[in-house]
């Protein structure tokens, strides 16, 4: 018998139907013998209805406000369900964040977890109930309502399942697992049965939206086994693991891209200390998120400075960078918003030279070019122009051996 | 400077631009000075869609999770009219019940308010704040969420009010006060300026759908000075007053009246102790709810036993008293759902005789036959045939001097 912590999002519980579908996979579970507690989403289109409705009386609602509205999402689906499970004979009870003590800081809107009373879950898990709670939202040490910010609820289950110390958090989801790469992109990606968390963390970060980054983070900090599953087909999903040293471990799990960059560049800035700050001070200052940084060696006392961005935020940082490089007497500012970002990423590469060089010549060999590298421990990025993404990540699929074999279609 | 507690209704409320319109109302209170506290419903249409929603996953929803459902409704309300009221520049914060502390009974559904922690409510008055709370819920010892019932945010407006010693409680509806009777069927009815408590728990018992009737319970156990206004129309409204001897207090305040009786008659029941509830016992089993009910002193050692139900379990209350018949070896068992029951009410008439046969001459001259007749201290009502409503109540109008003078139109 296993605590098992199950997360649906909004897709999964769009509907009466769903939520009655749900309900039939959950006491399933718990037929089995599996105390179970499950986190649930508000349901899909409901939070944004909420904020027209917000925005029909305030152009700007203040942030605790929105915060008290937007809670009532995931309160419907947590009585919607608990009221579907009783009806299949499973004895449910439904809590909002405020009932399970779900603390969180007070920045509403993006508070974060601090601590959680499981008792309440406990007391009901002992009495043989499925105790059904709502995902995204907390309350602050006044007692006000706080929310998670969009895909808490990714969040709430983790945090659930660390101090429940349950046994498996399982995110429901409407992919099937996380794949070695976009099935769209590369037809023959296939499901991963396991990745590690940092592979998990880099393949998140990097534009796999399978699951919440901030939820990774927090399962990789109470280690909570992580399985990522599909709502509407069955199957084991891909477990997240935290084996530090996995024999079987493949040298590449995936290949990650994300094709909302844009790169930016100041050539000719000053090569002494302190510059790098002084530039991305600015654009920090201006609320743009910085992704990839890059300098080089310089030549003639002066080098050249290139970041991206996300592509929605490019001509802003442009206009921000452009002072800057005035100020900084750079020669001048150059950029390019049809690039995008190619990543393999695998714990295996740690202890094997040469996948750099193989991820290069690759790419190479299909004649694209590249205009910037970045590499951590286990993932190597490289940027290049827009229309090679999927030729570059199908090369790249196909040289570290991660196309499905034929016979497993 | 008063402390006053308003209440809006759900039509008051029921969409983005009638929340602005109670937000600039209730900033030009404080602008006057006052300290604010603002209970409001679901927006009108959304328990019933809540409802819908509860059906479309389970035919009889748990109560406790129909509660967590239901009170969505209040929270949508009260976080917009926050974000309405802060747009104009009124420092506001809305509070559900949970966090004001709304201390109910655990009778889902139909919670009773037990105590109301107002040190909150007074922090943020302190502080210049509306305080916007949501009505219809509370929560129970163990933290559940509770609801009152409908129209049970009129109830939470008093309790906050008695909570608080407010200075006034006032009730925003979609009529502007209480009236002598039903405008609809006397277009010479007018608007009390003021009516004892005890009259307006008549009034509302009888059918004239004002105020909740438990709301009125409330206010008079408390002695909160209660105020019915409209929430569309400009006015003073009617103010309920705790005064036993008001010198001008009229002989009757005004003539109540309710459509949807029934009455059911067993005749020949044997004439002895305990048979009244054995009747009584039976139909209240089957949870119908009686109103008038007379029994007449017995001839032949057998008795005729009356009693009105709502028209809508006639048919029910029918089936349970032929059974009791039957055991009782009465003679029949007759009905008639084709009835009306009018009222006069005053506190007028405790001090002064002769009310009850004005009444009665006033109908006889109209040709109207009197069913049956129930009196209390303050009122007396009769049971009427159906068709002779209208022109029963307009005769009792004019006979106690309540149609409007003719220059005050």
């Amino acid at each position: 018998m296993a605590l098992i912590v199950q997360k649906y999002g909004g897709t999964s519980v769009g509907s009466p139907d769903r939520i009655a579908a749900v309900a039939e996979k959950v006491a399933g579970m718990r037929a089995q013998g599996h105390n179970i507690v499950v986190v649930v989403s508000a349901m899909s289109g409901e939070t944004d209805r909420l904020i027209k409705l917000a925005k029909s009386v305030s152009d700007v609602p203040p942030a605790r406000e929105l915060d008290v509205l937007l809670a009532t999402g995931e309160q419907t689906t947590i009585a919607l369900l608990a009221m579907a499970l009783t009806r299949i004979g499973c004895p449910a009870r439904s809590y909002t964040g405020h009932q399970v003590h779900i603390l969180t800081d007070s920045a509403f809107g993006k508070a974060r977890i601090q601590d959680i009373d499981a008792r309440r879950v406990h007391g009901d898990l002992n009495q043989g109930r499925v105790v059904v709670v709502a995902g995204f939202q907390g309350v602050d040490e006044e007692g006000n309502i706080t929310t998670l910010g969009r895909g808490g609820s990714d969040t709430t289950g983790v945090a659930l399942a660390a101090a429940l110390k349950a046994d498996e958090c399982q995110i429901y989801t409407d992919v099937d697992g996380v794949y070695t790469t976009d099935p769209r992109v590369v037809p023959k990606a296939h499901r991963l049965h396991r990745i590690t968390f940092e592979e998990m963390l880099e393949m998140a970060s990097l534009g796999s939206k399978v699951l919440q980054i901030r939820s990774v983070e927090f399962a990789g900090k109470y280690k909570v086994p992580l399985r990522v599953l599909s709502s509407f087909v069955e199957g084991p999903g891909t477990l997240i693991t935290y084996e530090e040293s996995d024999m079987e471990a493949p040298l590449i799990s995936g290949i990650a891209f994300n094709r909302d960059e844009a790169k930016l560049t100041v050539r000719g800035v000053p090569d002494k200390p302190g510059i790098a700050a002084q530039i991305l001070g600015e654009i920090g200052k201006a609320n743009i998120n910085v992704d990839i940084i890059v300098q080089n060696v310089g030549a003639d006392g002066t080098t050249d400075f290139t970041f991206t961005v996300h592509r929605g935020e490019y001509q802003k940082a442009m206009g921000v960078l452009k002072q800057v490089a005035q100020a900084l007497k750079a020669r001048e500012v150059v950029g390019d918003d049809k690039i995008v970002k190619i990543s393999v990423v695998g714990v295996g590469m740690r202890s094997h030279a040469g996948i750099a060089s193989q991820m290069f010549k690759a790419l190479a060999d299909e004649g694209i070019n590249i205009q910037m590298i970045s590499t951590s421990e286990i993932k190597i990025s490289v940027v290049v122009e827009e229309k090679y993404l999927e030729l570059g990540v199908r090369a790249l699929h196909s040289t570290f051996g991660l196309d499905r074999p034929d016979e497993a279609a």
